[in-house]
């Protein structure tokens, strides 16, 4: 018989590892566990399955909680209303699903940022698109200027993928500027954008930017999750959409896994009924910015000079390049060995610029601001007698 | 902007009617929500969210309740190892998992009985397969020789999607015989099967069969689900695949969603930890044993004559057939009006077949034995009624 082969993910690989509670891992994008509100999800969950056997049945989605997500849309400087909302297993199937809503034609083809989550390119691979990969400023976002130029001289995509807030990998928010060029474009060729916002709560410095979303809903489909701003275990996102896809969408999302999990659903409602999740929040915020400023603090001490990368405003990564760490996933060999753990650029990389394999993936959302200067001051340690060692290789 | 465009399937439609607590609903296929063991998986879930916060987090697949499967698996007939077991939110994701893992060819064709499960076919949409529709035979299942000579005669399928226990919607299990039959077809065309077992467990009369996959592990992919045996809002499934599919699909199952919720796995786990599934299955088939045969004795009772159905002894439906039906799609329209619902034959017919059309599946899982039969009564009335009306219409 003929079947598909495909390996192991970087990311996969690095979940598996990262279980090795030995191993000081900055490799994954994992919330703080200690933040979990979980007292609180555990007497929603309680009250979820009292509220009698339809928890623990197939069920349609739940109304109420599409009114949390108006509202929490809201917040986000988005007006959305229900009817505009599909709710889908985590972020992950949201993307899966606009893939499969916008890639029906003959031209199945992805404009991307030249490093992407990998979850994305995992999510569209089924669909066997082209990934047409534009240049990204790590100061103001995705060329538009190249952008322009290859929807001029190609066929129209079928979307532009991109994350507006503390995109993963490359840790940029984009400015108002870059957000309104990047929506204009959009407009004038037609060119739906999805929006990949899972990190969009999560702005650490004044002023947090509204998505490309509150610019174009019709244009824009957004994607945002509960992952990380309450639990991933609890598998509930969402996406916003132009009113006319939602039945599409919402038969594709049956087909996927029938319902997103009505015990789930039941718990995350119950949560947002009784607590705010707006406090919880600004206790992420305040949280996630210490470590960020202590991931800074130890990057500056461990890497003096040589080494490029922008203090994140928003997300849970940093992005770290220089030439002095060769290839970073050869040195992801040697760090294992030594037990901390990071995520290379070529994880993320859909270009042919090499710059990306001497670029590393640094998570400060996951481990406290201790561990986080540990494993710096480790992975410095190691990029120190890798580069001493050539010379004696070659000698 | 090009978009895919999609209806709303019946089985959709019918989710949403069988909501409106006024209407009697034989349409889906529902668990009886009454024997959900609620204060188990309660306490089930207080464990879990005690054993600490990993249980909020993304996370591995959970070796113990691989373990589980391998024991529960055992009990159906099938050896296999933890290895050879992927978890699934339920089993429409495995079944959307298979698809993706074998249909990666130029010939994306697959071999299907004439009326199959709906949820099947928006599974296996996005990779926009031809079917290939093949008779079958109440009482003993697929054509084997039309099989044969469509094998011979155009280039083969990717596989044979079947249910060999409680089939959806024919009602019909398999003898040994007829499995047999069938997995030596398979082997000798080298024509994998998806063996769809989520009824396989409840089985009401002497001596349950095994599945296929029993008779092959090399050439039948299983997939399994405790949606109808424990309770569907938790969304677990599981694959048992040949050993070196594994790696693949858990790289696709990361693409479609990340990871199977941890919460739901941990409750599930210990669910089964602590209490005994066997015997929680055994009292569902009693029950459900009770309700099927309330629905043959409603059914005689109801049309004496000229309607057709077998007493299934396996899953949750009748396939019950007649002339005097008319159009199902047309009748549930009227039945609908007078508050009673079932699907109607077309919803599951991929054949040119027109007595599809004249046929109607009940589901005897849900409603008790009291409302099953005030259902049948009602839709005998009402077929009673329009069979009365063309005279009138026509004078």
């Amino acid at each position: 018989m003929q079947i598909l082969r495909r390996e192991r993910s970087a990311l996969q690989r690095a979940l598996e590892r990262a279980h090795d509670p030995q191993v000081l891992s900055l490799a994954l994008g994992l919330p703080a566990p200690e933040m979990f509100p979980s007292d609180e999800l555990g007497i929603a969950a309680g009250d979820g399955l009292l509220q009698g056997r339809t928890a623990l049945q197939y069920g349609i989605p739940e109304q109420r909680l599409k009114g949390h997500v108006v509202e929490l849309m809201r917040r986000r400087g988005v007006e959305c209303a229900e009817d505009e909302i599909i709710l889908t297993t985590g972020a992950q199937q949201g993307l899966s699903l606009l893939a499969q809503l916008l890639l029906p034609g003959t031209e199945n083809a992805i404009m991307v940022e030249e490093a992407v989550y990998p979850g994305f390119r995992q999510a569209v691979e089924p669909y066997c698109p082209t990934l047409v990969p534009i240049p990204i400023d790590l100061s103001c976002g995705i060329d538009i200027e190249t952008a322009e130029r290859v929807l001029r001289n190609r066929p129209r995509p079928a979307f532009l993928y991109t994350m507006s807030a503390g995109h993963n990998p490359l840790s940029l928010t984009m400015s108002a500027d870059a957000r309104q060029a990047l929506v204009d474009l959009s407009l004038r060729h037609d060119l739906p954008i999805v929006e990949d916002d899972v990190y969009g709560f999560l702005q650490y410095d004044e002023c947090p930017a509204p998505p490309l979303c509150s610019l174009s809903r019709d244009s824009v489909f957004y994607v945002g999750s509960f992952s990380k701003i309450l639990a991933p275990a609890l598998r509930i996102g969402w996406i916003v959409a132009p009113r006319d896809c939602i039945t599409t969408l919402s038969v594709l999302k049956e087909g996927s896994d029938i319902n997103t999990g009505t015990l789930a659903q039941r718990i995350v409602c119950r949560y947002l009924d009784s607590y705010s999740l707006p406090d919880h929040i600004e206790r992420l915020r305040s949280e996630y910015k210490v470590r960020r400023d202590a991931m800074h603090a130890a990057l500056l001490k461990s890497f003096p000079s040589g080494v490029h990368w922008r203090r994140p405003s928003a997300g849970f990564y940093f992005w770290v390049e220089s030439d002095s760490f060769g290839d970073t996933t050869e040195l992801l060999e040697d760090a294992l060995k030594q037990r901390v753990a990071f995520l290379p650029g070529a994880a993320f990389s859909v270009a042919s610029n090499q710059q990306y394999n001497r670029a590393m993936r640094l998570n400060f959302s996951h481990c406290c601001a201790q561990t986080i200067h540990q494993a710096v001051t480790r992975i410095a340690t190691i990029v120190q007698e890798r580069s001493a060692r050539p010379l004696a290789a070659a000698g």
